[in-house]
């Protein structure tokens, strides 16, 4: 656990197909199918609304303003991967740019989380590559002090192993154990499936007082009408 | 104040005319049109941009990480109100998505302020149905403990009784109390009949020191110029 | 240093053509180009996306709650200056909206960057007057208490003197010193013809570690490969 | 509601005996008596460790950076006054130092509940005067803009009406509706002698798993246990 | 990861004599021993200061508002335990006080880490029972929802698995992984008997820039001194 | 402004005699004395309570997660020196603790204003070596990326020049250009005289109403008494 100065090359990443099915899902569905877990903190906003994806995670571990990871993070990059940074730290710089999508996005990289700040926004926009981020920052960074690629790391409040499936869009982005991902795009279908019909009920009138039975509990509990 | 496990059936909406005009107007006229006061804090930040609507308030008390009295609320909505709901502490899950909004718009609601988070914004955004809240979070609540419907509750920092007026636009949430809304209405509508000729005045070049007739009392406090 | 009560009628202003082609390179370039620094605080955020400007400052110092030298300071906008506003502490109001922007806009300003609140943002996007700011608040503020124009300020936790540039855009608030301007623009212009080069490498797959030939230097400080 | 410009010289107290009873119970106790409601939010400190009091309320609306109408309240406390001060707007100014702790005290005011800032906290600490603020500051503030006295508030998240009680302690502040108090010593008293058994039992290594019951509805909602 | 519902009752302390060891050096030094990882977040604030001390985590994951796991907890601490309590989102409710606190101690409990509240806290500074948390709150909380006791959890931002060492004192929280502890804590010994020799020469007058060979480094990086 | 890498070796401190008499007054008393400004933000903590200082500024520009240059500003330190350090963007790490601070008193050095994080906070204490920071963290730093020493900077909000004032104690920390000093100096005992006189009377029962004649300006601007 979070050992400093390491790169793992060979990582267990998640099923791809599984991994793929998730995105459709989005990241509200995929975390009720979880169980109600995996969320990371809601300061991660997307730099972009619309974007939807979901990857295989390649995690790396920054130092507070020192984007040299990130680099070393490029080359363990393969196509269907999203690149989870984490830092030492709290620290909002713009540890990721232009430069450094184009060098992502040529490796395959559909995305990137990263707790700390992101800049060329604009830019970044027009490539259509989707970041994650706790800020945006135009502030740039060193390259002095090593920290890890593929290690576990906590991103945002969510603990990430590399490999791991991760599904973001604009509600946030969750995380999924690489060996859920079946189960969970499973039941995420399940769910999706039942939506279409709860939502016409919905739009017809029906209360989900009624739709969800919740009349016999609630005035159990001792809910009372003050007319 | 503040009671736990009851609905309020039957509350004093305030006058309709006069609800509707208000959102003409916008949060920060009526903000200005009632004295400066009424004003939710300032991290209630619409889910898109461009939405501006007023409605009378149906009011909810949440608890944390749980969204059962939004289906309680639901019931008591009349087409006109906004939801207005509050959290017996701080939280920011997603305790609205685009089921609970199918709902809500199915009885009318104009739209939803919640001091938490909501989820399913993209979807949300497409259905039209605006909201203001303070996080967007993908994490889904449970349905385990009461809180009240049609209570008075406090939320981001203002007080809202039932029946209350909401005015919410891209700056922010107003609150106007119930009897105020009429003689708000009309105060806004006078301000912003002012306001076109003061803004052609300063289109020309004219300054606000001398629209205004600033430069006296500036002196008189002891600004003094230095070249 | 932070005198109350007073105006500067005459500053020095950072050399026009300088100034104005900073603007091209955007803070992110520029604020490398400075050697990192002068970057504003990641709080300032633009009232929408895609303006991208530069400009001399002229500053302002607020009270709380209290608009009353941004009239002051409107009398001594020239055509290229940008508006610097500060408070004597922390305050989120909406000291500014669209009558404000309006006189702005007709002394010559091209924005405005305030470390407090602003109002009015969907007129003054159609306007297409760019604010950044570190809230968005309908709440109108009072005339009652002098602060300064034209004296050195901290705005967003960066210094900025009267006639210092400021670039601004979608990454953040830059601010350069006066006399800085002209090597300053010479810097940046010079590492955005090198990126271009840089870009296309990594687009066609060449790592950031091989073209910055970081491989010796990581080695060197202990990094470790694991298969 | 949140008038501007008034003062309620007569309001009505919630009765002293229920008020100076709560006092002992303290705030954790009282939240609980009150159903879970009633407190405010967590970022009043108070100002030194130890202090506990209940009062009935003397309220105050202030605005940013003013605190004028801190004087025109002190006229308004009665000996076994509480001192409870909103503001318009976010703001950590120090409001209130030594020369208004002295008036207050000569009033008989038991303490101050402020949402701002605080200033001379030593001195305070030696004369014993307890404050609960959301900040310390010493910065100074204006008297320049009119607030009101005595009508309802909302500070720090609660609402507050003139005459409540207000219950203050390490753990934080809660306030009881004026005519909730007897019910609610009585219910605090009630609670507080359950504790007293409930400690020795738990001190003597029972669980409250089964002190309270709790293993049958667990297992009912499904918790296992893993070996 | 983050399996709600279960309890697992037997887990793998780190080794109890490398464990009490830990305490000693203080949560700076073992921090420093670790490679400068493993520290929780700063908002997590010990209730009084003063207490240092290590311990073998049990771990919590609680729901917002809800303190039923807590009780499940107790019954899986043993002497020289310290409990970590996680929640599956940020809660500031008090979901800790004098009563569990009884019981924690009468199990064996050394201390408690708590990323929410805490209340009591007078109380709970005569028992001498130390904790850490974000936050003290009077707020009560319900026993409705499943959590999970000794499953690995993220507190603070930092990764926690049952067993793990965790040493806490006023300068904070730190993880040592189990397997770690004794390599942790010989690590720290060394650099404790260091100290001493450093700090006698400090205070002599000997520079850290001779002490630590600073001088060539510092000028090969290109600092300048300027008379 | 904001050099990175040069430390400057002659500054000019404030008057000795200036300097010291601050101490006695207070920031609170102080800030006043200014015509309230050169506060620093209120983040900015006391280690510990109770201490009250004042002395001329040494200044330290950090970058985040490293500290090296503060063994740099150790040489440049003089007796009666305060060191003032910021960092170029926000950071909460431990950059000082016991041993840097035996250097720092082994200087002379009366205390240290940080805008990021202090360590070892029992040991400062015992040493009776106060600190003022934004943080408490057990995060030690590197020593990587040069910074500079005694250049203008802005720390928590306040710009400082090396050789300025600072007045630091319980309620905060405040600036007073160099050449202020005596001025501020005299200003504050004349506050200061007053000061006793003012509290007899207020304590007598005097209200601040009648002492200070507010009646006649509250009547003007409005006020109503409503019985």
């Amino acid at each position: 656990m979070f050992e400093l100065g390491v790169v793992y090359r060979n990582i267990k990443r998640a099923d791809r197909t599984a991994t793929d099915r998730l995105a459709q899902y989005g990241s509200a569905t995929v975390h009720e199918a979880m169980g109600r877990v995996g969320l990371m903190k809601t300061c991660m906003r997307p730099i972009y609304a619309g974007a939807q994806i979901s990857g295989t995670a390649v995690t790396v571990l920054l130092q507070p303003g020192d984007n040299w990871m990130m680099h070393v993070a490029a080359e363990q990059i393969q196509p269907g991967d999203i690149v989870v940074a984490a830092c030492t730290t709290d620290n909002t710089d713009g540890f990721f740019g232009d430069l450094l999508a184009t060098s992502f996005m040529a490796r395959g990289a559909r995305g990137l989380i990263i707790d700390g700040g992101c800049r060329d926004v604009k830019t970044l926009t027009e490539m259509g590559f989707p970041v994650w981020s706790r800020a945006i920052s135009s502030k740039g960074t060193v390259k002095a002090t090593l920290g890890s690629v593929n290690i576990p790391v906590v991103c945002a409040g969510m603990s990430v192993k590399p490999g791991d499936v991760v599904v973001a869009d604009d509600d946030g982005v969750v995380v999924v154990p690489a060996d859920w991902a079946q189960k969970v795009a499973d039941s995420a279908q399940a769910r999706e499936a039942n939506e279409g019909e709860k939502r016409a009920k919905l739009a017809s009138g029906v209360l989900g007082l009624d739709m969800y039975s919740m009349r016999e509990p609630l005035a159990k509990l001792g809910l009372k009408y003050i007319d």
